[in-house]
C-alpha cells in the first residue's frame, strides 16, 4: 500500500511560536486533513483589530486534496476561524458532539456560511479520510468532550494530543484514555505532537474536581448573593457551581450572551445536568432573598463589554453589585489581560463586594498538562519523532528539552514555526522548506484588508495624533487661492494651543512661498516641503511627531 | 504649643487607589510638608503619553506654607515628578545620601530646573520644619538607603512606613529600625500610613540576601557569558551579581544608560563595593573568554528600547546574544509588562541563549512587605488611626481588613483616595471633604496639554483610522468649486479599496446636493450632513467607525 518514496508532511499553519489560532496540515500524496481551525485575539500592537486567523493560502492552493477538518475541542483557538475558512474551503467537519454543537452555534451568527457537513464522532471512532485513518482518543481539558488523535498513515502513526491534561477524577468520570496511548506506544508511533502550554510548570495540574471543595467552602461563607465569573466553555466548572448552589438551596441565574449560549448547547446535548427548578431568569433574581441566589456570569477576563464589568460599573441593565455580594473570579487572567482583571476587582471591591480571586484562594485549575503529565505521555507513547506544539518559542524549546530528557534523540525533535514543512518517511524525519503562512487580520467585515501599512498608520495616529493641512492652489498659476488651513486631532488641546497653530500656519506659508520662488509646481514636492518644515517646527516646539497630512485642492 | 482647635491634615495627592506617583501632603496651620514626589507610567489607555505626575494645584494654592519635600527613597514613583514640580515650587529637599544622589542625577537631564537646596539626612536624624519635627527611620526595600518617617506634630505622631519590607539579613547589614518603631508605638502613635503593595501575599518576603545563593548556583552552571537583567536601582541585587562574578573570576561590564548612571552614583557614594580590575568597558568584552564575562544590563521589563531587548533583536551596537549565553532576568514583570517580557524571553531563546526567569528559578525577591511583616509593624506601632497607602483599591481594602484584625477599630481606619482630606485632632480622625487632585499627563515637552479629548481622539484614530473629506465651496453661491476629495489613513489598504472610496465620494456628493437643494449654507450643518451620511455608509460596508473629518475650504 505505501509508496516508499511518498512522504508524510506535517505543516503547522498556526499555533507554533504563539498561543492561539491552532491549525495543522497533515498531507500524504493526494490527501490533506486539517487539524483544528482556530483564531487568536489581537495583541496590543494590532490596533483596532477584532481577531486574527491563519493564512490558508496553502490550503487554497491544494483545495482538491483537503478531505476534512478535524476539531479536537470547542475552544475559540481551535474552532474560531471556521466562519472565515469554511466559505473558502467547504469540507466536512469531524468532532465530538459538544464541539460540533458549539461550532453550529458559532456559525449561526454568521450569515455568509455555506451548508456544512458535520460528522459527530466519539472517542475510539476511526474515520477513513483518503490515505489516512483518523482515530479519536479521549482526553481531559478545561472544556468537556476534548479528544486527541492518532492518525494512521502509510508511513506510520501520528499522535496529536490536542490541548490536554491528565485528570484522574474528572467531573464526567471519563479519564483520558491512557490505555489507548499506551497501546499505540507499544505498536510504535512515528511522531507525536503535544501541547506545550504548561511546560514551565513543575509537577501535576490539580484535578478539576478539586474546585468542588473550594466552591462548597466559599459558598458556605457567603451571606448574600454569589456571583461566579468563569469561561463560558468550562462546562465542568459550571456544573460544579450549579452543584454547590443546589447543595445550599440557591437558585442559579445565567448572565452574559456567550454563557447563556454555551449553557443552552451543553444542556441540550447532555453535558450539563441541571435539575428542574434550579435555573431562573436573570429578570427574576430579585424575587428571591439574596442568600438564595447564584449568578454565573461572563467577564472573568475583565473584558470591557462583559456582564461582570458592566455589573461592576453599574451599567448592567439587570444586575448591580451591592455590598455583601460575594464575587468569585474562577479563572486566571490570560497574559495581557492582567490589568483589565485588576481593574474589575477594584471596581467590585469599591461597590462593597467580597471579591475572591486567584491571589486569595484556590479558585482555578489549569486545563493544560504540567511537566509530570507531559512526561507520562512521552513514556506511554514513546514516539520516534517529537514536535512540541501549542506554545510560544520558550515553551516549545523547553518541551523539546523535556522530550530529550525522556529519551527522544535530539535530532528527532523539531522546533517548527508556522509554515515549516516537516517531512517524514518510515525511518526519517526532517524539515524541508516552508510554505506561505502567517496571520490574517479581521477588522469588522474586512478579512485581510488591514495590513502592516494600515497598522503602522494607526500606531502613528495613536501616539501623537495628526495635523491636516489644506491649501487650495490655482490650477494654472499654482498660486495659493485659499488656506493654508490647519486641523488637528489627538495632538494638543486646541484651545490652549492657538499660538502654536498660528505659528504653524506661518511655517507652512513660508514653505509655500519658497516653493513659488523656486518655481516648484509638482504637488508631491510641495507636499514634502510642507510636511518636512511643519514636522521640524512641531517637534522642536513639542517633542512630538504627529502624522502630517498635507492636502492640495486645485481650482 | 498646640492649638486645640487646629487640625492636622493628611492629603494624599497620589499613590492612593493606584500604584505610582506617590505624594502626600501633611498640613498643620501654616506648615505643609510634602512626602515623596513620584511619577507613574501611563496605562494602556493613555496613548502616546510619556509619563503621569500628580496634580499639584493644592500645593500651588498653598505655596507659601510648603516647607520642604521629604523623599523616602530613590525610586521613580517617589522622586520622578520632581523635574516637573520643582520649577513650580522650589522648596528644600530632604532625603538620604543615595536618594538625593539619584535625584541630582535625574535633575541634570532637565534644563529648566532651578537651583535646588538638598539636605542629606541619616536615619534617626530629626529635622524641624515649621510646626513639625520630621524623624527619619531606617527601613529595608529593593533600593538602598530607604527610610520611613515619624512626623511629630502638635496633635500627635504620624508614622509613614514608605515602601518597606523587613529583611533580617540585608546586604548592607542595616536592619529596618524595629526598635524605633517599637519605641514610637510605646509612646503612642496617632496615625500610621503603611505600604499596601503586597498585602495579598501570605507569610514573609524572602531576604534579598537569598539571591546570593541563587546567583552562585546559576553562575556555577554557566559555561559561557552571563547576562543579568535587573532594575538599575536595585543596588543590593547588583552588588550580589558583582560578588558572584568575582567568586568565579568573571569581569563585569555594564550596559544600558540608567544602569551605568545608577552604578556610577552608587559607587561614588559608597553604596556599591567594587574592587579594582573587576569592571571593564563594554567595548572590551571580546578581549576576555566568554566564561570570564558577566554583563549587567537594563531591560528586565522587556522595554522596547532597553539594552537587553536590543541585544535579543541584534540591534545592540556592542553586544549580540550568541548560543551558550546565560541570561538571567532577575525581576518580576510589572503588571502590564508581562507580554513584553515574554517576547524578549522568546527572542533570547531563539538566539540560543539559556534563559532563566521567574517561572523557572528563584531569581527575584520582592521589596515590599508581605502580610506577616505588615502585621509585625501594626503590632509594634499600635496606631490609633490607620490609613493604608501605596496600592490599588483592592490592596487598600485588604490592608484595612488586616489592620482591623490586628485591633485597630474599624471606624479608625480610612480608605482614602487622591484628594481626600483626612483630618485629625488628638482624639479624633475623620474624612473632611476633598481637594483638587488627579493626574497630569506629560507628552514630550507638554505637561498637562493632553487631556481627555485628545486621548479620546487618539483612541478613536487608533481603532479605525480616519477619513478626511475636503470640499471647496464658492463663498457667495455656496456651490461646490472643487472636490469632494477623500484621503484616508489607518482605515483600509487604499489600493484594494478603490471602489469603496469611489462609492464614498458619491455618498458625499449626494449629501452636498441635498444641502444645496435644501438651501443649507451653514458650514457646521453641511459638515454634519457629510459626516452622518459617510459614517452610515462606511459602517454598513465595513462595520468600522473611522474618524470622519470634513473640511470646507472657501474661495
Amino acid at each position: 500500500m505505501a509508496n516508499t518514496k511518498a512522504k508524510l508532511k506535517l505543516i503547522p499553519l498556526g499555533g507554533l511560536q504563539e498561543i492561539g489560532k491552532n491549525m495543522l496540515v497533515v498531507e500524504y500524496k493526494d490527501t490533506i486533513i486539517v487539524i483544528d481551525c482556530g483564531l487568536m485575539f489581537p495583541d496590543e500592537g494590532m490596533l483596532g483589530i477584532d481577531l486574527v486567523i491563519p493564512d490558508i493560502s496553502y490550503l487554497l492552493k491544494n483545495k482538491e486534496k483537503v478531505k476534512g477538518i478535524i476539531l479536537t475541542h470547542g475552544h475559540e483557538d481551535h474552532i474560531g476561524a471556521l466562519p472565515y475558512v469554511l466559505p473558502q474551503i467547504n469540507v466536512p467537519l469531524y468532532g465530538t458532539k459538544l464541539t460540533l454543537g458549539l461550532v453550529e452555534n458559532k456559525l449561526k451568527e454568521h450569515t455568509t456560511i455555506p451548508e456544512v457537513t458535520m460528522n459527530v464522532i466519539k472517542p475510539r471512532d476511526v474515520v477513513k479520510l483518503g490515505d489516512f485513518e483518523v482515530e479519536f482518543i479521549k482526553t481531559n481539558h478545561s472544556i468537556a468532550d476534548s479528544v486527541g488523535l492518532a492518525i494512521h498513515t502509510p508511513v506510520g502513526t501520528v499522535v496529536h494530543t490536542g490541548d490536554f491534561k491528565i485528570d484522574y477524577q474528572p467531573i464526567d468520570g471519563e479519564l483520558i484514555d491512557l490505555h489507548r496511548f499506551a497501546e499505540l506506544g507499544k505498536k510504535g508511533v512515528l511522531v507525536m505532537l503535544a501541547d506545550s502550554t504548561n511546560v514551565e510548570r513543575e509537577g501535576y495540574s490539580m484535578s478539576e474536581s478539586t474546585m468542588g471543595n473550594s466552591f462548597t467552602e466559599l459558598f458556605s461563607n457567603a451571606k448574600q448573593r454569589i456571583l461566579v465569573a468563569t469561561f463560558a466553555s468550562n462546562i465542568h466548572r459550571i456544573q460544579q457551581v450549579i452543584n454547590a448552589s443546589i447543595n445550599c438551596g440557591r437558585k442559579v441565574a445565567i448572565s452574559g450572551r456567550s454563557m447563556v449560549n454555551v449553557i443552552n448547547v451543553a444542556s441540550e446535548l447532555g453535558y450539563l445536568t441541571i435539575p428542574d427548578n434550579v435555573l431562573i431568569e436573570i429578570d427574576n433574581i430579585d424575587k428571591y432573598p439574596p442568600e438564595k441566589i447564584t449568578i454565573i456570569t461572563t467577564g472573568s477576563q475583565g473584558e470591557a463589554m462583559s456582564a461582570l464589568t458592566r455589573m461592576a460599573t453599574s451599567s448592567h441593565r439587570k444586575v448591580d453589585i451591592v455590598p455583601g455580594d460575594t464575587v468569585i473570579i474562577s479563572a486566571t487572567p490570560v497574559p495581557g489581560n492582567e490589568k483589565l482583571v485588576s481593574r474589575v476587582i477594584n471596581q467590585l471591591f469599591k461597590r462593597g463586594a467580597d471579591v475572591i480571586y486567584e491571589a486569595l484562594a484556590d479558585v482555578h485549575v489549569s486545563g493544560h498538562a504540567y511537566q509530570e503529565e507531559l512526561k507520562l505521555l512521552q513514556a506511554l507513547v514513546k514516539p520516534k519523532f517529537f514536535v512540541p506544539v501549542h506554545g510560544e518559542y520558550r515553551h516549545l524549546i523547553q518541551h523539546a528539552q523535556l522530550a530529550e530528557k525522556m529519551g527522544v534523540p535530539k535530532e528527532n525533535i523539531f522546533i517548527a514555526d508556522n509554515g515549516t514543512v516537516l517531512e517524514f518517511t518510515k525511518d526519517k524525519g526532517r524539515i524541508n522548506g516552508t510554505v506561505m503562512a502567517g496571520r490574517v487580520l479581521v477588522d469588522g467585515l474586512g478579512v485581510g484588508d488591514v495590513g502592516n501599512i494600515v497598522l503602522r498608520d494607526r500606531k502613528h495616529l495613536s501616539q501623537d495624533g495628526l495635523i491636516v493641512v489644506v491649501v487650495t492652489l490655482n490650477k494654472e498659476s499654482g498660486s495659493v487661492v485659499a488656506g493654508p488651513d490647519i486641523i488637528s486631532r489627538g495632538f494638543v488641546y486646541v484651545r490652549e494651543s492657538e499660538d502654536l497653530m498660528e505659528e504653524a500656519k506661518s511655517v507652512i506659508k513660508d514653505a509655500l512661498m519658497e516653493c513659488e520662488e523656486k518655481n516648484i509646481t509638482e504637488w508631491g514636492t510641495i507636499k514634502t516641503y510642507i510636511k518636512d518644515n511643519l514636522k521640524d517646527f512641531i517637534y522642536q516646539k513639542t517633542k512630538r511627531n504627529p502624522m502630517i497630512l498635507p492636502i492640495i485642492m486645485e481650482i
